[in-house]
């Protein structure tokens, strides 16, 4: 299958790479690492075992890459105003659209441009940093649970499910991608967005009985927010402490990717990931104080 | 009068210095400032009108100043351990000792080692910052409201209020200490807080709608814990406007003190300032949620 990686940071690297080593033929629309990687490819130091990919197709500009069958996006959810520059070459008639970014609104955004028939969502519970130009660092789980966002299109998703299986990512397919993203929100509202603030990461905030007991807080903010959104069923209020014993397991000083674009002096994926959810809950009558001011904190010039 | 100054700071050496300029007899105790105040005096910069003092009695330890008639305590709070050390040598039968200091609990713990009847609190509402040793810039406001720990001292409440009056310090005496010190943490919680925790002034913090109704809503929670206290007449909601409408006459870009403390790597005033009306609040059975979070998140390591 051909298959379009846009938005090639530690994530677009990472699964494009295994989609590759999957016997893909996956062309990357690169930035940064187009030099590196164009000339000595994909080093991928992962938990699950280091590779390298030494023939990598990179490309500067959408139009070179051309119409393929899939394309997997890894931007940053500010840059989805480029959605049309940058995806629109390459869709043709058949081409599906699989978004894993971050939050609330990027199949929305992608629907009104290409038509939602060819939207897919996926949530990626990934931990992975670039390293130098052309390498990747994977540090923890990999997980991608994806959906179609119009319903008739479910086996479709299985499909695509089963390329990332195929490829050696546990993936798997549901009927309900609002509901997986909400899940994910629940662990990335408070660790994104503390961590960001206080520049620290989650096992130091973890280690203090005030900062847990605020992540605790805020995850049950957003677990309100998200039962008033008509999901397929509700997310127990238990899932809070199950992602703080899933977040203990994670390595020591994992730093989210909020942490580190504020570190680096990147813009950050608030509106996405904070203030989107923020507006969801409010729109169904549920406050959220304290991601309130965690998105207000972090909106600060 | 004999006037002994604890903890030379910018508060402290502001009013020690007008105290003197008064015609006491003022004796300051110092660490860092003990060289060039000793050597060429004090230096006021003042936003009521600039003047030196050449000749200043500094001290390096308390047994060398002797007993006063009067102590007037500037120490940050995360020094009281040293109160017995500072302060005991200074203390004679006739000796009152009045603490400037911030937040709750100083009262209390000088009533311990030196007995309620010689205590007076003060709220200070002092802007000023020290500068190079022996120099202090005195940027806003400079009030002080005071009131004696025991309610039959209230007539000595009103002759201290009227010597720092005479020494041009606007100064009046209230029968209700606790009150004014709420008063203040309405001010001080939301505002030397969030400026601490994100490394900006205040008027950052109301040119942002959201970190503006972030501040209101902190005050709020401080008006309903100091309500709960049984003051004297409850503070009223609009006080927490008021104080919006006071802080934007603020000089621009003007720093709290708890700002400047956590730039400058030194310890915070957390447990006066914020832990102790959380606890306060709690007492009472009221959640101050937004506050407990700033609370943690400024007292992660």
């Amino acid at each position: 299958m051909n298959i379009a990686i846009v938005g090639a940071g530690a994530l677009g690297l990472y699964y494009g790479a295994l989609l590759q080593r999957g016997g893909h033929d996956v062309r990357f629309l690169l930035r940064r690492d187009y030099e590196a990687i164009t000339s000595t490819g994909i080093r991928v130091y992962s938990i699950n075992g280091d590779f390298v990919l030494p023939e990598v197709s990179g490309f500067r500009r959408p139009e070179e890459i051309g119409v393929v069958d899939l394309v997997v996006i890894g931007l940053k959810t500010w840059a989805n105003d480029q959605y049309a520059a940058l995806v629109g070459p390459l869709v043709g008639t058949g081409t599906k659209i699989l978004t894993l970014q971050n939050g609330l609104g990027n199949e929305e955004q992608l629907a009104d441009l290409f038509g939602a028939a060819r939207i897919y969502g996926g949530v990626a519970y990934l931990g992975a940093n670039r390293g130098a130009p052309g390498t990747v660092h994977h540090l923890a789980a990999g997980r991608i649970i994806l959906g179609a966002m119009l319903a008739e299109h479910t086996r479709d998703a299985t499909q695509l499910a089963e390329l990332f299986s195929a490829a050696g990512v546990t993936c798997t397919a549901v009927t309900d991608i609002a509901r997986a993203r909400w899940e994910k929100l629940v662990w990335n509202i408070p660790f994104n967005g503390l961590c960001a603030l206080v520049q620290r990461p989650v096992d130091v905030l973890l280690a203090h009985a005030g900062t847990q007991e605020l992540v605790l807080k805020i995850m049950r903010e957003v677990i309100a927010a998200a039962n008033a959104q008509e999901l397929t069923e509700p997310i127990p209020l238990e899932y809070a402490d199950e992602l703080l014993e899933f977040t203990r397991a994670m390595p020591t000083s994992y730093r989210p990717s909020m942490q580190i674009d504020r570190a680096e002096g990147r813009p950050l994926e608030l509106e996405a990931l904070i203030a989107r959810p923020l507006a969801a809950g409010r729109a169904r009558g549920v406050e959220m104080p304290l991601t309130a001011a965690l998105s207000a904190l972090l909106d600060l010039p």
